[in-house]
């Protein structure tokens, strides 16, 4: 089996960490392994397969002879240095919110729409976590029922925010737990201007406003979700909540479908065999996903299908992933590995 | 000033205790207090007003010369007592599910019906917290811009299952942050067949599944807003989950109205002079509502209003209460006021 060259740009952030895990995890195959962070994290020692790797400085003269660069060090970074890469004459895998939409960077989920790798120009975007695993639910419906509108609210975890989010979180809960004081100071955004009590909480804001009154998140959701299942007349709307749960996003989901003679067991029997998604739908006996419970796998978790009771064309569902794994490392792997299988990187 | 001969059935309970603060707090016009318990909580002693008061236990006789009774010790123990109370001439105030749907009982939020108390036989129900925090919202808009259609998605606090609930979340908690073993016992339903994490959780069960997949906690939510509303033909839906959340329920509200002329400017403005509502809805300055804020508030807070990008007719808002208050205890408190205000009771 042929062996590539593989840089991962942000090894030592969360993704970084958990896309070096999912490329062990696969198997990948891999020639040379350049880490780069950067500058402050340049230097830390890595290990992969047995093997300790040495973090450099993230710079364009990095990525001479890398066939495949895995992104996911902050929208600056990959700004700077995606463009770099590719000039250089590798593939980018951009897990960032830099080119998502430029409509010369295909927004590829693997299960959803793997044939616009083929359009590359370089860069490849990784969609954003709570984008990738309502799509992968829905696609399957929509390419055979038909699919016209989506009103989903989210219920997503610190993880999403990185490992300082995540710190806070226990922290914060500990301090609760024992009537402590404390002082919130990264959620819910860490660049915005005020920061809230996460623990024991729910904060209804991820990401910055937009004068719309919408967040960026909720922004990301709709056009990216358009965008990847090439659907621009899809009605999207979204609301985008952060909950005290450490990993794992949860979404409750309404959609409008176009033919009115479909039942929940359609919608199960399609989901049962859909790429991606594992069916967990028996109310009888409480099983629906749940974020504790799908910590640490690739799949896409559904459950809670019901059909509308007013519109013979909604329907209901709930949909679980780890947003660490599909929604950001697991996918961006899953990227690399569709542009092996492609032909595409040689 | 009159007083009243008040009983409280359910007196040492979550919403029994608030029931008897927001009594004392709204200085109530109380001549005589009967405090009632089950057999198990007979004898134990309550301050009220300075004074102190030993629960009873809770059997007809108890009721003779009762003008108001405030009942909330569960479903059963309504279903066998309240009709003895009202036999014995007392109006019962039923924070209970057991007649909310009886067409001969009136659902009532003084906001949204108060009116509708003249129509008593006895008994008076108050809905599901749930309910009526997002009722509370809703009149004013449905009053001057028609409501045709209503998805809501819940985000719910675990005090809404009683002090157990409450115990279980802060020891998982407490049991996760220290990676030792717990074993759930109490969440989702007490009396349903298993029991799941809640700390750092997210559980898509509130109540019991009825046959179509929906849980009756959903079920409540779609009729009592119906009835309440007097809206047959109103379409509501409903996704309801349990957080790791002590107190304050959260709503991510979708409404389609009739008129497609109106702008988020004019929601805010109904929404500012509202009764029961506090708007709080500056995303400029990350004001919106959260559950750590509303605690021992008795007002319903609404936030993140904005017009659907796609429906000239849908709006998403974000509502959020303290579901022991406005969602129990006050609102129960509040229709005993509206019995004075309207001399029912006399």
């Amino acid at each position: 089996m042929k062996g590539y060259h593989v840089a991962v740009v942000g090894a030592t952030g969360a993704v970084g960490q958990q896309m070096l895990h999912t490329l062990e995890e696969r198997n990948f195959p891999i020639e040379k392994l350049t880490l780069l962070s950067s500058e402050r994290s340049a230097g830390k020692k890595i290990m992969y397969k047995g093997q300790e790797y040495t973090v450099e400085k993230a710079e364009p003269a990095k990525f001479d002879g890398v066939q495949i660069a895995l992104f996911s060090a902050g929208g600056g970074v990959s700004k700077e240095l995606a463009p770099e890469a590719a000039k250089r004459g590798a593939i980018v895998v951009d897990n960032t919110s830099a080119f998502r939409m430029d409509p010369n960077v295909p927004l590829v989920v693997p299960e959803v729409n793997k044939s616009d790798l083929n359009g590359h120009n370089g860069i490849i975007a990784n969609p954003n976590c709570s984008t990738i695993q309502m799509v992968v639910a829905l696609e399957p419906i929509r390419q055979k029922f038909g699919l016209s509108k989506i009103i989903v609210s989210t219920y997503q975890a610190v993880s999403g925010a990185g490992a300082a989010a995540i710190e806070e979180l226990e922290s914060q809960s500990q301090a609760i737990l024992n009537k402590e004081e404390f002082t919130p100071g990264i959620l819910p955004v860490k660049g915005d201007k005020k920061h809230y009590q996460i623990a024991f909480n729910a904060i209804p804001q991820i990401d910055k406003f937009e004068d719309n009154g919408f967040t960026f998140e909720e922004l990301k959701m709709i056009n990216e979700t358009k965008k990847i299942m090439h659907a621009p007349d899809l009605q999207v709307a979204a609301t985008c909540v952060r909950l005290p749960v450490v990993t794992g996003h949860s979404e409750s989901v309404y959609i409008e479908i176009e033919d009115e003679n479909v039942n929940v067991q359609d919608i199960k029997a399609l989901l049962q065999n859909a790429p991606g998604v594992v069916l967990q739908d028996k109310p009888e006996e409480q099983l629906y996903p749940m974020p504790a419970n799908c910590v640490g796998l690739n799949d896409v978790f559904v459950g809670r299908i019901r059909k509308d009771l007013d519109n013979k064309k909604g329907f209901h569902l709930w949909v679980v992933s780890d947003n660490l794994l599909k929604g950001a490392a697991w996918n961006s792997v899953q990227i690399a590995e569709s542009l092996v299988e492609l032909g595409i990187v040689k």
